[in-house]
């Protein structure tokens, strides 16, 4: 997508032979990149969040180990990398299975062709990453058209949380469509949920449709429900972290609020995903864990003071206590449909199984 | 209620016979008071927020039309009084109300006695706004006797925005059953919603509940549906701004969220209310304007840094706008009742007429 006219993905190669990243630390406040030239690079970059997002860590996992076999090509330098990248963020299930796919990729081949092996790989993985992405986001176009097609004026959309091409390489998940949409000319507008605690959606949302030249408006979590009261909200679309066998979907805190308003003010709730996302051995919802994270996290707000400068405030009293459930899960029942790169369908075990007959239950 | 362990209200009568307020501005990172001797030190606290809350507000300017009096009792010195603190919050109902009131208590007075008498018409609001609040706490306390009784472990609350004592005099609306709950020695938990963008809950209610040791924990906004469908909300309790004869609750923006929760979860939801709260002229929610406020209060966030001292961080990227509807209205459907200082009652034109049989459609 497009920052300042100058089409970018997350993560790059520079024509020296190197990898450059966008230092997400910095945004929405500074815009910087980071040149990984060597393993500990890119594994720092992940784990000090200059990189975020499932996607994204992978890419950035397997470019790190195809820097660090250009060093040392070894099978004992390869298992090494391989671990120390998996330590940086040890619970992304996307990131051992990119790593684990470059290492497949190079362990049976001669030591001096393995890092070029490897670089393919990575830049395969991202390609990949890319094209479901791109196919998100042209079943999502059909659907905006869709319901463009029937109204006046703008099309007014609502997302939560951040699920867009900062996240992954390109493009997004439930921004792909509203990308394809604008490049087409149709004239939208969308409501960014701010998405406390952590303000994916003011900080990185926000960034992103701004950059591209998207019309938008933050606003606080707690608006959603007025503004499509109010009839000024033509369709939702969120990411999400897990869909369950029977379409129970789990995605940032607070998407089952919108899912509820939605379903009360008959607008149409769509979840955009990759089918990797889809987990056949849960047959429902409530049997996902869900993350409690730092009460800091709800107790703290980062921003840029007048000067620029950025800084951390408290904004609860001294000793006060905060809850922060970091997920929830949103019952099918209040889904429209599902969003995916094979196509658009039911929120139910039925409607995935019509578009992935083969992958049910395996894993 | 306690702050520190000492019985304090929200504004208060000094023994060499001024009047002395909480500073709300500085809370929840300091706490201080600001010591009113004059109709224009009353006029400035009210302006400037170092007062807020409708009851609050009322009491202030009755108080600083006393000391307006003690200076010049002349007829011209009242109009004029009465007209400089009318103009500092002109669209709060409530102080046109106190004012009209302690201007009709010495019209009729010789000079001499009137700023007397209008100290005590002060008092007297004062009071009678504490016994209101006190009376909805009670009529509060019974229902959440009743849901305490029913399960084993301490109660837990939701409650969203401030609707304590620092916005009355004493008690507060929706916060008051929970103090007397407390006194009482009913264990019990209170979730309290940060409430962006103004972070009322994060500042005042937390404070509120933790001066008095009342247990509690901020959640983000998006939390609340999580918590409810994990059981772990026994009953929510909000205040209100304005209610319509058909039941239909005006509130901070995202009360109608939390509802929409509470209902999909079978958790009782109740509104606490004076009786001056309904709006008996409007027939429904839809008729009540909804205030937009400044986009800054979205884009910015103010607390406390390392250091000690205040400061506002702008929170979203230069350039992006951000929507702030104050208030949403939650239909009659999703309340489960109404506490008022009458008794409790159904959310319906019916309930309301129950127990206010002679105010029905009078102003």
């Amino acid at each position: 997508m497009k920052i300042k006219g100058i089409e970018t993905r997350s993560i790059w190669t520079t024509t020296d032979g190197f990898v450059e990243v966008i230092d997400q630390t910095k945004l929405p406040h500074g815009f910087g990149t980071v040149r990984l030239t060597s393993m500990t690079a890119a594994a720092r970059a992940i784990s000090n969040m200059t990189v975020r997002g499932a996607p994204l860590i992978g890419a950035t996992g397997a470019y790190g180990l195809a820097l660090s076999l250009r060093a040392d090509p070894s099978d004992e330098g390869l298992d090494k990398a391989h671990a120390t990248l998996l330590a940086t963020r040890p619970t992304a299930v996307n990131l051992r299975w990119s790593l684990d796919r470059v290492r497949d990729a190079v362990r049976n081949r001669p030591r001096d062709e393995r890092a070029d092996a490897a670089w393919k790989e990575a830049a395969a993985i991202c390609d990949e990453d890319v094209e479901t992405c791109r196919r998100i986001g042209q079943h999502g176009l059909s659907v905006l058209q869709g319901i463009a097609a029937k109204k006046s004026g703008p099309l007014n959309i609502l997302t939560h949380c951040n699920a867009g091409w900062l996240a992954c390489v390109d493009w997004g998940t439930a921004l792909a469509p509203i990308y394809m949409a604008h490049d087409r000319g149709i004239k939208l507008h969308v409501w960014v949920d701010e998405t406390r605690p952590r303000n994916q959606g003011a900080s990185l949302t926000a960034f992103e449709l701004g950059s591209h030249g998207v019309d938008h408006a933050v606003v606080a979590d707690n608006a959603g429900g007025h503004l499509m009261q109010q009839g000024k909200v033509d369709v939702a679309i969120v990411g999400t972290d897990r869909v369950t066998r029977n379409g129970d979907v789990a995605n940032k805190i607070g998407t089952y609020l919108k899912a509820l308003a939605a379903k009360d003010n008959d607008v149409p709730f769509y979840v955009a995903l990759p089918s990797s996302t889809i987990d056949w051995t849960l047959a429902s919802g409530d049997m996902i864990p869900i993350e409690e994270r730092s009460e800091s996290e709800v107790t703290t707000m980062t921003g840029r003071l007048p000067d620029g400068k950025i800084a951390t405030v408290e904004i609860t009293p001294p000793g006060s206590r905060a809850a922060n459930p970091g997920f929830d899960v949103t019952p099918a029942r209040l889904v429209t449909g599902f969003i995916t790169e094979e196509g658009v369908c039911a929120a139910s075990e039925q409607g995935l199984r019509s578009l992935f007959p083969n992958e049910q239950r395996k894993r």
